[in-house]
């Protein structure tokens, strides 16, 4: 039998990389308490202890079906709406909103409302680690453009010159993840402009999913904006994973802004499309949280001033760094072009990174500020160790 | 734009009498406290109080880890192949099984990880109502073969004529949902031999995915058997929903036994898959309680005095009526040949059924056991006047 499927070959060589480095290096070190842990977007502290106690408190049941089978419930979409609202300025529809079990199940979702088999679906470089993964799972046909570092800025003719009849979504991902820009009204809008330009003259709507897990995570008083603000046909994915800092929980949310023209039904495509996923809504006890969960989020300027002290002292070492204007992530280049062997330098002085070479960026890595204030301090002279090593 | 995608069409077609039902008279009446409510298997009393004695003490952080990103998590692993290496007396392998967010999750994974676009799956009818949906949803091909009532007995010679060279798979369900049937050990064995003969003649495992949430819900000390002990390409999916009445949690799996060839790398193929459907993967909470939540149970003494109070009095009213040897459910045949015309009539009598032809079995009509015992003293004198107004 050996490999059933085709499909997962081309799905498992397109995760390669995320495969080699989670089975290998991050496997051997993660956890390990002397370990200066800036892999991924992890919690390395303890839960928010709001957190818990709103848990603790809604798994009381209050009705004889608390625990009945959930789709997205009112309350949910009715909270959601309104935070959106209050961030983007319009008048969100709560029947808008579809709750899902996580961030990427509201990708997968997406994928799936949208895209016809064969359909190109464009996405930028450096990714999130499933984008193309994903684009590949609904049988559509990814098409990479490369954001160039250290700026990161969308080339908008790029884009238009990628566009062609079989073109329906393109993914977008502000804050970025990993370089942490924020992208700018001003850029949005001319994005917007550049789709509704490429959709007319293909004669179909190119739809924007907006991958935006870290919107609530922005330094500096910086103000996020969202792609639907500045263009209808704008399908947002969201995951509480980031601001609350507990991933393994589960539940995001797919929702379009009031402005989305045949709304109505792409309401029924996406409920439709969330049962063919495996009944991609999230759990009860989540979905009675979610008032709390709308509202709670982790210490951004703790984390900001973590960045501030991180960056400060990798740049005095010698390194070229990003500084993100939000997300969890600083980019850092390698002071060698083999990414992978610095991030093994790293390793052995007890500093776990993600290679760029896993995110599309080879010569750069990847740190995560989640880590603790405790692990940055202990980390700093590896970071310089591994450093004055490959200098050598 | 209307609908995007035509894959939508066809699955929104294939569920047509569900989202009929559950839009129509379902939603009109779920919920309301005067009527008799056996439509789904939804609990219509409090949760149990030690699953939630269960998920408070789970909630409480006891590394810092707690609620970071989790799959298949060891504990999980071991816990589930404990309880079904003791149920088939097999020695199963926890690294086979595959910690799911529920059993619409395992059958989404265990779909995409078995088919090829084309090939063709068969399933059973009366069907859960998502079985031709997810067959369709992975791009293969349903082939619909019948379960006759009221014995509901598989037609072996039948399945044998239906295997074709594009069959990869059979999905099987016991305990029956409709019928309430527990397939004996000597049926399963009969059908695992109808399987490995029509594999040999067509040259490739036709993969039997054998889908048993119901298997804790056993009658009259009955034993439950998994087609897994008898037949090696068996894949099990399992929902917690029914054994715990919490169907809004979200947690199964997917698992194969230790006789399966190839499961090696058929666990590769089903992690991949599961990143695929969407990361469906349970979460941190729910697979921290699991070692309660294996052991943990709805009373299914007192569900069998339901079913046979509510058994003798729809017999003595006049009704044709299955016998349940598990699962939550018993089938009764319309005194009318139009199920939905009678269900109507129920209604009026405030008694919420299931029209037998959203589930195949047009004439008849379904009755959850996990209404309380009020609901069905408070039922029957609404199933008397019905028959009575049907029969008049």
């Amino acid at each position: 039998m050996a490999t059933v499927v085709r499909k997962i070959d081309q799905l498992r060589e397109s995760i390669a990389p995320f495969m080699a480095f989670f089975s290998g290096p991050f496997s051997r070190l993660n956890g390990n308490p002397d370990v200066a842990n800036f892999a991924v977007g992890n919690p390395q502290d303890f839960p928010m202890p709001a957190y818990v106690d709103s848990l603790r408190e809604h798994l009381e049941p209050r009705r004889r079906d608390w625990f009945a089978y959930k789709d997205s419930e009112p309350k949910s979409q009715v909270t959601v709406a309104r935070g959106l609202s209050k961030r983007t300025g319009m008048e969100w529809d709560p029947a808008d909103v579809a709750m899902t079990n996580g961030g990427f199940a509201a990708l997968a979702v997406a994928m799936r409302a949208l895209v016809e088999p064969g359909d190109e679906v464009i996405f930028l470089s450096p990714p999130w680690f499933f984008y193309e993964f994903m684009i590949l799972a609904a049988d559509a046909v990814p098409v990479r453009l490369h954001l160039a570092p250290p700026a990161f800025e969308p080339d908008l003719e790029a884009i238009a010159a990628a566009i062609t009849p079989r073109t329906r979504a393109i993914i977008f991902n502000s804050p970025h993840n990993p370089s942490g820009r924020v992208y700018p009204l001003e850029t949005l809008q001319a994005l917007g402009r550049t789709l509704t330009e490429a959709s007319e003259r293909i004669g179909h709507p190119v739809f924007l999913v907006s991958d935006e897990p870290y919107n609530r995570i922005i330094f500096d008083g910086g103000t996020f904006h969202s792609p639907a603000e500045a263009y209808p046909h704008t399908v947002i994915t969201y995951s509480y994973g980031k601001q609350l800092l507990a991933p393994g929980q589960r539940i995001g949310y797919l929702t379009v802004p009031p402005t989305m023209p045949d709304r109505e039904a792409f309401r029924e495509t996406v409920f439709v499309s969330q049962l063919a996923t495996g009944y991609a809504f999230p759990n009860a006890l989540l979905q009675h949280a979610i008032e709390d969960l709308e509202k709670l989020s982790i210490d951004i300027a703790a984390m900001q001033r973590r960045r501030d002290r991180l960056v400060t002292a990798l740049r005095e070492i010698g390194y070229q760094t990003t500084m993100p204007e939000g997300s969890f992530y600083v980019m850092a280049r390698a002071p060698i072009a083999d990414d992978v062997a610095f991030t093994d330098l790293l390793a052995k002085q007890r500093v776990l990174v993600l290679p760029g070479s896993v995110v599309e960026v080879p010569g750069w890595f990847r740190i995560s500020l989640t880590a603790t204030d405790e692990m940055v301090e202990r980390g700093i002279p590896g970071f310089a160790a591994a450093y004055a090593e490959a200098s050598a």
